[in-house]
């Protein structure tokens, strides 16, 4: 039996991401992201939400472009101060964290050197809904680390070991072992039929 | 040192959902998703992806509603099934995959019984981005199964246990082991300043 818990605005899992930009002057800049999703596979974008008051959401807005970088589970430390810090008071928090940033190929927004897949945007969208604004971005390049690659070129997971953020509970989560395979493990629905 | 894979929509951990939608007549419908997110904080506001193809696209057009339902990992057959199967060949592929819905309380959409979370959304904003649009709602109730409240209101996730979407693996995951307490653990970053 369910009851209501008013207004919690409550999915499990989502992903703990950094969001990269640059500041005035190309000072890289990075803010953690738990709102985001692939928006659309064709073509392909990516959606991320932040906050009006972040510099990030300046920065975006300035260059049209960010960076989603996906940390593994020992980066939890650096990812969480990056939430907790603003670049306002903080304007050196990456250095602190312990990141550093390259230039990204296709977009003005840097990648962060120390997370093993990141994501090039170029900003096409965006929905001003109340104290964030929701960013769309169209997919220029990926990035992943190469250690990570099977032959295949699929990504293994495990290794990857992504960090995952819970609502509620508010902490930090490994993604745990494999229920079944995707696309596949349904079928067995269909048999009646 | 990371390679350029092209254009790849990665994102680790994403859910995988069920968009609950009411069809002609008032006939329940479920649709599985794996790009959601949260997009703002107040008011709040969650955003799914949503092909234009589908049953539940026309749905949330026509009744301006969805509902988000998060299920455990004993529903993965289920999801992957809902996931797979089209309600237009298959119009009845909620009872074939086992689940029941009820009226919402403030949307004209089904909750779906069996997931222990359920989000009731009011269609606010939609971007058409291409293959998919990304449709807007705001949260208008949250329901969470009783059990796993605890005392203070919090949810247990590890009983929760919300199925994860492991792109590029293409498979289901639990959500696995603590790494540590969110909005915290980064202080220790400050220590220098």
């Amino acid at each position: 039996m369910k009851k209501s818990v008013g207004l919690q605005t409550l999915l499990f899992p989502m992903p703990a991401l950094l969001v990269g930009t640059y500041s005035e002057g190309d000072v890289g800049s990075a803010m953690t992201a738990g709102w985001a999703s692939v928006c659309c596979a064709e073509p392909p974008c990516l959606g991320v939400a932040v906050r009006q008051v972040r510099k990030t959401h300046e920065n975006i807005v300035r260059t049209g472009s960010f960076t989603l970088n996906i940390p593994s589970c020992d980066l939890a430390e650096a990812v969480d101060y990056l939430g907790l810090a603003s670049f306002h008071s903080v304007p050196d928090k990456l250095a602190r964290a312990g990141l550093h940033v390259e230039r990204a190929a296709r977009v003005n927004a840097p990648l962060i050197i120390e997370c093993p897949v990141s994501l090039e945007c170029k900003l096409v969208a965006h929905l001003d809904l109340g104290c964030h604004t929701w960013f769309v971005g169209e997919l220029m390049d990926t990035h992943v680390e190469e250690t990570l690659l099977s032959e295949t070129g699929k990504i293994d997971v495990g290794r990857l070991d992504p960090l995952c953020y819970a609502m509620s509970a508010k902490d930090y989560r490994h993604l745990g072992k494999v229920v079944g395979p995707a696309y596949s493990m349904g079928k067995a629905k269909d048999k009646g039929k």
